[in-house]
């Protein structure tokens, strides 16, 4: 289980979708939710960046079902992104901690590799709205937890893979 | 002396905490000022998650007075966090310049151990407001300078202390 | 070709600055504009602090005419920076893809050494500012590509400078 993290843009997408290339068969898990224009054209960038050598699935919410039922399929899974996932619980309005206690546990859990995507987003000035105040604390200390169960974390910066673990 | 930075919920207070595990006699200097009911609650989580093995001193401003007279007691001071206490200098409008010098020297004076949590919040767009702004460079100076005098210096990231100096 | 990026007040400059001491003929390009009074003392501050040993350009849009013309004479160039550099193509409205392309193509044919500063800017929330947002993408992936065709890479922290390539 490999975790990669950095900055807006910084190249984390390719750089997972680089850790990929060794395994033969390939899923992509992607969490994103077209809600607007920007959001689904960045989708669509996405998908033909990856080509054909990836399965596509796209789950908002039931992340932990998905990686139960295709894991046996593959031998890596990439999903991106913790980041837009913790969103989408937001936004749904969910019952996040215990969402996220399941989403862990799924991780744990699957057989393939796990290739996992997050961001950085807590080194800024602390926002002046309460809930993204929240939302840059519910997602450091959940990267924290997905970093102690990886075997492998990359920060990367300018397109660099920094391996800290 | 050991400065230990990172984002937001990086996991930077756990990793401090563990870097002053091997001493003996510790101490804990906190300087939040429990302004609201957000902040009481998270000073209480934090003191109970140190549990029994620190004595925990409170101490909004003055840092140096403070550190001069509980040094010869420890082996150990955990600071936490110089982040708060550029907040609380802001606040109380005193003469901030003045009392980072101070700061400064008495960290250099200190003679038992002493591991300094601070944050990175540099990294973000520039605010827009110009106290934040000025704050974010006051900080990132502070951050530097403490950095230069410290014998080690750990990024803290998604919970892995990645030593730097 | 070195890159040295990192946030604000990270001491990104002083390190640059020191970086380029064993060369002998240096060149220091700024693109900063004054368009107010902190950013016109904070220019003349950072004058002050290269002293004598710079001969010193400044020039907000045509880098690489700039670049073009003064490489034959020194044997390093310090460029500072990327990130004030973009915020000018914002500003003046120009074709930003093109000029962002002709920048990088100057910077792989400049005979000298070259190094080149940015910031990190994408670590924090994402911007409600459509304008912003745009700004951090368009920066991370342009300090991406710099990092690419660079021959050493430094990810200032603290003063610190931990090369990543």
């Amino acid at each position: 289980m490999i975790l990669v993290t950095g900055g807006v843009k910084s190249g984390k997408s390719s750089f997972a979708l680089k850790l990929s290339e060794e395994y033969n068969k390939k899923a992509f898990l992607a969490t994103g939710v077209p809600f607007d224009e920007e959001m689904k054209k960045r989708i669509e960038k996405h998908k033909a960046e990856r080509g054909n050598d990836f399965d596509t699935y796209e789950e908002p919410i039931n992340v932990p079902d998905t990686l139960n039922s295709i894991a046996d399929k593959y031998d890596v899974i990439v999903f991106e992104c913790v980041t837009t996932y913790l969103g989408n619980l937001y936004y749904y309005a969910v019952n996040i901690d215990n969402y996220l206690d399941k989403l862990l546990e799924s991780f744990k859990n699957v057989k393939c590799e796990l290739i996992i995507v997050t961001n950085e987003v807590g080194w800024g000035v602390i926002p002046e709205n309460e809930l993204a105040r929240k939302y840059v604390e519910t997602l450091g200390k959940l990267n924290s937890k997905i970093a102690n169960i990886s075997d492998q974390v990359y920060l990367v910066v300018s397109g660099i893979g920094v391996r800290i673990k």
